[in-house]
């Protein structure tokens, strides 16, 4: 009767999703501070106070039908300049508003960018492991997402592989990183010999393939680690930017897309997303929180407490005996699983500990733990941790 | 290159906004009080204080982690209580929270639940003239919009000509009241009759057929009149709303969806709805105005002041010769035109009025005068318009 696409979506609900909702009923049941639930990206620590200051200023002394009206399908221009000053000081690119279009989070604009860029049956590779809403939303415009198998080396995007998975097809490679859900910083090296590589393609199948680099970790980096600025080393990358981490307003749904002037067919890609975020019923935007960004746009959360956290966890879990990648950004342990990954993190739940198995990111083997919780959380799910290892005979 | 339906998008981009843009340079070449800019659905009315006091609690008391965090797809479990219980009181409805999905406006919901009932090839119904956005909504899921023809008598919907557009492909038929852009209010036995027509064609094919209410005009209504409540009439009822127009928040994109308990398949519809609002990229309706929403859910905008608009533009408009729909609702004034409609639109431009010709709406020969404006902005403008119909030899 109703779409057989949301059907098929409805039976293969997202485990991580389900696992939100799991968490909820275990914290009413066993009260919530006994609940480790690592399973979602949802920042655990306050927007910082200058949000909360834009948001009274504004609320005070802006007119209201400003504020909460409509504005151009791309966004308010006050924060489209801001945004580009902010961009061009922070990586010296020079972009201006006509590069910057407001999106509803990072999710709406990569939605945005794949309506305007995919035809049916066009391809979009992006590496494994990787957020599992990609599929959903390439084949929400009737793309084929292909995954390249992942290096289980050290995560780091092989450039040989990559090429064995581009076709005449292929429209676009979605890049996250800071990664999800490996906490891998893509290395400059990295970024050039992916350049490479479809620079070469480009010319090989006289197409245009565009980097979608999907973005919203990347303030979180650790151990002043640089992470490259994607559009300096290839210029059909479109950035999909969102604030739900770097300003902790996940729920807000605000961020933006970045098309250069220097990508092919320019213009029609820009005008083509505004459309897009027309069409598609996000119309803009939400208007506040684009006021508050532009307000906000040098302002971080507390990137030190996720790298206690990271700090904190990683020895714990490795005390114990688990093997994990040690994270250079985002907020994501991604640690090998001592058995096959949905069976522990079956396991894990005994001890109250949410963790999502790899499977769901394309790479079964591994778990991913979000450590955007409270210090205490980690602090008090060690012990728990330590037993789950010792069940599977790790050794501390 | 990129995506052919987005690229014959962009060729034919929407009049509405073309106008929108039109009239921001309008108003900086001629000032903004010069400029009699009709063309969009833009309140000009500002936000009930509510609004701004519940920002400012919400901000100032709630915590941080909370207000702008991420919640269940469907929106927070207060918020939809706030919305079912005031649906109930209203019209003596018995929703729950499980029967409201919060959405990024009605523009949003109509995305959300098109993507959860279309198959490629389906049929959407809607009244001629109807916003011309519903036909980029259902062809983003490969549906077919079919368009009733006008009924040019009253512009109430005619049940035979919906009947003999109905086929066993029709999947949903949307209803718009008050409408945009006649200003009509759908009465009870419209809707009756509708229903009726409905209910014979779903048993004549086996099917079942979905009324899709897009009411974000339901509480802008006058002289008393009643806007029936659909799920009363019609079971395969769905509601979008939105609050754009009701607390003149349209840049917030903030509404709701109903999906009636005894609707058929409920179960699988609703989830399939929550899904569909993940992956399509909104992921959830913006979380503060989630919580001002469900604090001023009894909370409405100066609807004397549009009435007091509608009645003076009448007025003036008759006064000069023209023919007008007295509207009952929404703020939207639907005129014949002495010639034809895209003619005439650029004719008024001469005068700096802007308004939407009819073809934008499936309906020529009538343009679309948005009077959600200052009332200094259509006293101003009648002289004009006194000018423009003289042109045209109509007589005072």
């Amino acid at each position: 009767m109703i779409s057989e696409k949301m059907i098929k979506l409805a039976q293969n609900n997202s485990a991580i999703r389900a696992m939100f909702e799991e968490g909820n009923q275990m914290a009413a049941l066993y009260g919530r501070e006994n609940v480790y639930d690592f399973s979602l990206g949802n920042p655990n620590f306050p927007a910082p106070a200058a949000v909360k200051k834009a948001v009274t200023d504004i609320i005070s002394s802006e007119d209201s039908v400003f504020v909460h009206g409509y504005m151009s399908n791309a966004g308010f221009e006050s924060t489209r300049e801001a945004v580009a000053l902010s961009l061009n000081k922070r990586f010296g690119t020079a972009f201006g508003i006509g590069n910057i279009i407001m999106s509803v989070g990072a999710a709406g604009g990569l939605n945005v960018v794949l309506k305007t860029l995919l035809n049916p049956g066009d391809e979009v590779v992006t590496f494994s492991p990787y957020f599992v809403e990609y599929g959903n939303y390439v084949r929400n415009y009737d793309g084929v997402l292909v995954a390249v198998e992942p290096n289980l080396k050290d995560f780091q995007p092989d450039p040989d592989m990559l090429s064995s998975c581009i076709t005449a097809k292929t429209k676009a490679v979605i890049i996250n990183s800071p990664n999800n859900p490996t906490g891998v910083v893509y290395s400059a090296d990295s970024i050039r010999k992916i350049a490479a590589v479809l620079e070469a393609k480009q010319k090989e199948y006289g197409t245009s393939i565009f980097i979608i680099s999907d973005e919203p970790y990347r303030e979180l980096a650790y151990d002043g680690v640089d992470v490259p600025y994607l559009t300096k080393f290839y210029k059909n990358t479109i950035v999909c930017y969102s604030w739900s981490k770097s300003l902790s307003l996940p729920g807000e749904r605000i961020g933006y897309i970045v098309v250069p002037s220097e990508a092919d067919e320019f213009r029609l890609v820009f005008d083509a997303a505004c459309i897009a975020t027309r069409v598609s019923g996000f119309v803009n935007a939400p208007s506040l929180q684009q006021l508050v960004v532009a307000r906000c746009v040098n302002e971080m959360t507390d990137v030190n407490a996720y790298d206690n956290n990271r700090q904190l966890l990683y020895k714990g879990l490795t005390d114990s005996g688990f093997t994990c990648i040690y994270p250079q950004g985002a907020f994501y342990m991604w640690m090998k699983t001592p058995a096959d990954d949905k069976e522990f993190s079956n396991a894990a739940k005994k001890f109250n500990i949410l963790v999502v198995p790899g499977a769901s990111f394309g790479c079964p083997g591994y778990v991913r733990i979000a450590y955007c919780v409270a210090k205490k959380t980690i602090e008090r799910s060690l012990p728990s941790f330590k037993k789950l290892a010792e069940e599977y005979g790790l050794k501390s």
